[in-house]
């Protein structure tokens, strides 16, 4: 587990940078954009573990999360003048952060000692990757972007849900399944930008 | 308790209807629309549970409650250009959801294993059967709609209040007693509807 | 801690005004302008409850606060056409309230039967404090004012850090540090609204 706790933290910090660049443009002052950048980061996570029970939510038993969305904060408002060189390895790194907080939540789902049923482990998942930026969304007081932009959530329930066919079939090692389930969700998500796909709206 | 069951079940799939229409008048992707049903349909229920610390929330353990969400969803979907027909219907429908929700909370809070007080459970009732409109309006960027108009929460909590006086007289059965509070909330609600009640405002 | 108890109820009393006349201004009805007050005076205590595991909430288990909300509310609709004479005091009791919410949430997060790290008692602290306010202004459909205006959560989370300090190098007796710190709070909002300081932006 420890390339998936690496990967983790690498996440929140990259989600804290997306929430603090967020706060910056409604020109919030340094304790808003510390807000944003730490829900951005850590709050899909929070609403999961709230939902499931498993208090206190994680990154009170683990300040080192804490420590990325510092991190974060202050790398974006460092760089702020120069984040537009790294529009696209942001995108990356925030598509990757979506794989892993996705397939570490079906993880947690799966661990949890009720039995839940599939449907239920891939609402977690998605929960977990795409409900930060939910937070983030309504704190600046706009319509979530994931509810009317982009393809955001759908690699993420896809990969949770192909995760789950992997883990049955039983054809890989589970590890070796997760990183499939990842890759999966990265290359679904890169495509999709690429191609600018979005979903039906409903007219 | 299985009348309980079946409506319980039926006010979500209709307030999941509700939720759905109101995200696509905010011209939601099929994601965002299918995410404001499900807070619509169980974000009450959900806030409940977080804060009585009953977790995993209630649908987590009954995906039935999802697959609901779904078939309102759809069913909204599919008959976006024909609500304006059901447009008196659901407003019956929401008003039974509302009322059975009112007093399955009222029992919940009732038969928790802390003594809560009278007004502690009203106060739990009221936020199961009108939470998810509030979380649903919250997510569409607008003021909760039952802040400042329509009679909405008025009728759960006196319903509430109800059932709880009709308990202690203990003159009818429990069973009875709650479909009495449930046609009371019915009936309140429908009459402050036909004459346009509101609540004063305050100036 | 029967000091602390009392102003804890003055503190949830004057937030609960500080809701009602927020509520005001945006034209919600009785049961609008309640709910309003009820999340300002007892959302952040909540928030905190939720996410460590404290449940049921604090409330649920003494109706008092709920009562203070009702006081509050009252309050704030009978005296609403004076309450211009009123700022200044209310500014003041909000500032206490604030101190003491921020010390009682660090003793909180101190007495919590995990260990948690002092960032995370810190965090718990602000959330007690100052969240009350973020719920009220997302629910009224504002960015959240203290993140982008007045010095707000800033003596919070010194003075908690402070009192965390104080009670490392035991020089006091933990009663007095506490009111120690909440002096320093005091002091430190007072002096910053005197001065209209505010934070930094980050452009």
């Amino acid at each position: 587990m420890d390339l998936f706790y690496i990967v983790d933290l690498a996440g929140v910090f990259v989600f804290a940078i997306s929430g603090a660049l967020a706060a910056r443009e409604k020109k919030l002052d340094l304790f808003g954009v510390f807000i944003i950048a730490f829900v951005t980061g850590l709050g899909g996570g929070t609403l999961r573990d709230v939902m499931m029970g498993r208090t206190p939510v994680f990154w009170m038993q683990a300040p080192i999360y804490v420590g990325m969305i510092f991190g974060g904060t202050f790398f974006a408002i460092i760089f702020r003048k120069k984040m537009h060189y790294l529009r696209k390895s942001l995108l990356l790194f925030d598509t990757i952060g979506i794989a892993f907080f996705s397939i570490i939540g079906t993880e947690i789902a799966l661990s949890f000692s009720y039995d839940l049923h599939p449907i239920i482990v891939i609402s977690i998942a998605a929960m977990s990757a795409c409900f930060g930026g939910v937070i983030r969304d309504i704190l600046c007081n706009e319509i979530p972007i994931i509810f009317h932009k982009e393809i955001y959530a759908t690699p993420c329930v896809l990969g949770s849900l192909f995760y789950l066919g992997l883990r049955e079939v039983n054809f890989f090692d589970d590890y070796i399944s997760s990183f499939v389930a990842i890759a999966f969700i990265i290359v679904f998500r890169l495509f999709a930008i690429k191609r600018s796909l979005e979903l039906p709206k409903i007219n």
